[in-house]
């Protein structure tokens, strides 16, 4: 068997999320039917990693198996399967990689965006949340910048996950403004589930200057997920960037 | 009775363009009624100009006439007429203006956009035009500079149209290429019925070289529509700015 990759995108808008299930239309779901028709074989794939309901990806990752001759022409068989798949999936390369690349566990790096505006607009509706207030971009960037660094996370995590670890290296956090949004963008080693969106709650508290900036610390330290903000929406969330040491950036 | 002029933005996706017909929803038909329900009073818009079905505009103003009190506090009328219009629609600003300013006629310069991209993207669905080939925009934009000046645009205008002249002053007409989008802006005095549509058909039948960029000339001198080239979809046009000589860009 041969191991390729695929390189995808989504809008998240539609979907109960990345992960294939029961009773819910998933994003994987709707990738899985696609390459079975065309390769004409059931087929699974393994993603990057899992978007809850609502969350959107610039890129994302996945692998599958197949021997399909079908994909000896990688142009045409992309090409294929976006016209199979709906408006709101996208492919962008199809890879060839060795037999024991793995789209979850090779993943040395990954960045998400969280974006919120502060008017009504039209072309932002699931797009970015709509904030009423403007928080201090400064005040948040003070605590974005001690959330760098190898630490234990458990503070932003759903409870009752089962991971053997909470511990994640933060490489950068910072909010930028552009265009009237204000844009948080975060790439770590790994992320735990629900952490962004915690993140970016406990940042808002902050900006809102409801807590000083050295709070994060606090947060941290405490472990606990009820001392973080509240989670926000999921239409202002994106994963935008998955890194290889093998996958050359497109 | 005193008048005032709204600034409003809409995705024209869901909508039968911007006026109201019978049998089909427009903008203005939902502009109308959130603002008789605010007002409590039948009203009616006098809108810059119209757009067709599927397209958008980043900046439309209209002008209406009213004696109620709400008008008073603009910034409170704006947060609940932003209520009661969908989430499509957004009202950014309410201005009061002399008696006889008028949206439409003392509209001094338009502008559009028209957007095309190339590669599926799920987040540019209903918001730019997808297009398979990459077009020369060198040759687009030689074409572009000779439709500027006061010339004739019958070659360009939807037939059987009742306007008094065909004459239009453009002003700009140039393609920019942003994010692996390609941009097309143009600004003029006023447009002809589906008239940016045309140009882009024709500049577009330039890119790939299917006519020399001189052939625009020969389009413009034949005051036929049949010479230009096809009309483009609406999903990649957008009404971007309306200058009034009495309206502060905000």
């Amino acid at each position: 068997m041969s191991r390729y990759f695929l390189e995808l995108s989504y809008s998240g808008t539609l979907y109960h999320g990345w992960q294939i299930q029961q009773n819910a239309i998933s994003v994987q779901e709707k990738l899985n039917s696609a390459l079975s028709i065309l390769l004409q074989e059931e087929l699974d794939t393994v993603g990057a990693g899992r978007t809850d309901t609502g969350v959107h990806a610039k890129q994302l990752y996945v692998h599958f198996d197949s021997n399909a001759s079908i994909l000896s022409n990688k142009e045409r068989f992309v090409h294929s399967l976006n016209a199979l798949l709906p408006h709101d999936i996208a492919i962008k390369r199809l890879i060839s990689v060795h037999a024991d690349a793995h789209a979850r566990f090779d993943a040395v790096k990954r960045s998400y965006e969280y974006r919120v505006h502060f008017w009504k607009d039209p072309f932002l509706r699931n797009f970015s949340w709509q904030l009423k207030d403007r928080p201090s971009i400064e005040l948040m960037n003070q605590a974005a910048a001690l959330l760098i660094g190898r630490q234990d996370f458990s503070c932003f995590s759903k409870s009752h996950t089962q991971v053997f670890t909470n511990i994640c290296q933060i490489e950068h956090a910072e909010w930028i403004a552009e265009n009237g949004s204000l844009i948080f963008k975060i790439s770590a080693d790994r992320f735990l589930r629900n952490m962004v969106r915690a993140i970016v709650g406990t940042l808002l508290e902050i900006g809102f200057s409801r807590q000083p900036p050295r709070y994060i610390q606090e947060v941290i330290a405490s472990k606990n997920r009820s001392k973080a903000g509240t989670s926000v929406p999921a239409c202002g969330l994106y994963l935008t960037e998955v890194v290889y040491p093998y996958i050359a950036h497109n």
